[in-house]
């Protein structure tokens, strides 16, 4: 009754997920990292939760900060989300795209579909990562072009369903 | 600091999400709904995260039963995720689709693109929704097929990055 990391990961190359940023800023210094697994726990209130690795750098500055940033990106965003992936370190993550600080402090990315300002209310440590829970503080919305997707490890971009379909829906 | 309910879903329908079906079984009963907010949590050990309404029926049966089964859907499975987000109700929901047993229990979609078989370890309560957080025992992965994306509202598909992308990327 028990699987490895592998075949886990395997099967996890099969949920696709929206790719954000998720910022912090801590003493001053500006942190940031590419993140999936991000989802919404709540409306009201607005709550939403990130699960981030313990060894993240950004890790330690949200715990400490308590406040992080969901930055949604579009797919016109592939390059910037690689930055945040591991391309570059710290700061200089930050010399591409456009960031402004929002409410509570932390980095909001100027041409993300959404952005979600939240304080961190909660956290749960489990295995090698930690839950972080934000009650969102301001929401910034810019609809109207489509979401960067990852899957089965790629990116990937969105399609009318009608395009793709050609099973039994 | 604090924004309403409504300005913060505007937020989540750019949050583009794989949809899964989340079942569980507790005495006898099959039970399962539609959800997106499911994300990975750690590969070693294997652990995932789903939110779930506490309104909903599966709700309580997960916390009783201590199991549930994530089934990914694939793009040709819109009319089955329908099924199991309201248009049916209860065992009702389990006449379409081809379902198994998994090694928990719970039930398994057996055209999922991924199973992940879960004995629930913790639950955070937060607000509306309780966070399960479940220990994968099995995993099935049946690549090669297109996931089910939701996104602003819709269902939607995927599409090869360079199809979609005519901007700065």
């Amino acid at each position: 009754m028990a699987i490895d990391a592998d075949t886990y990961k395997q099967g996890m190359r099969q949920l696709a997920a929206a790719v954000t940023i998720v910022t912090t800023e801590h003493e001053g210094q500006r942190c940031g990292l590419t993140a999936t697994a991000v989802c919404s726990l709540s409306a009201d209130p607005p709550t939403l939760l990130v699960c981030v690795n313990r060894s993240a750098a950004a890790h330690d500055r949200i715990k400490l900060g308590r406040r992080f940033c969901v930055n949604v990106l579009s797919d016109e965003d592939a390059a910037l989300s690689r930055r945040f992936a591991g391309l570059e370190k710290g700061e200089a993550r930050f010399t591409a795209g456009v960031w402004r600080t929002a409410v509570t402090g932390a980095p909001v990315l100027d041409h993300a579909l959404a952005s979600f300002d939240c304080e961190l209310i909660e956290q749960v440590e489990a295995g090698t990562h930690t839950i972080f829970i934000g009650r969102v503080h301001a929401v910034e919305t810019r609809p109207g072009r489509r979401p960067l997707l990852y899957a089965d490890g790629d990116y990937s971009g969105l399609a009318a369903l009608e395009d793709v379909v050609t099973g039994r829906a």
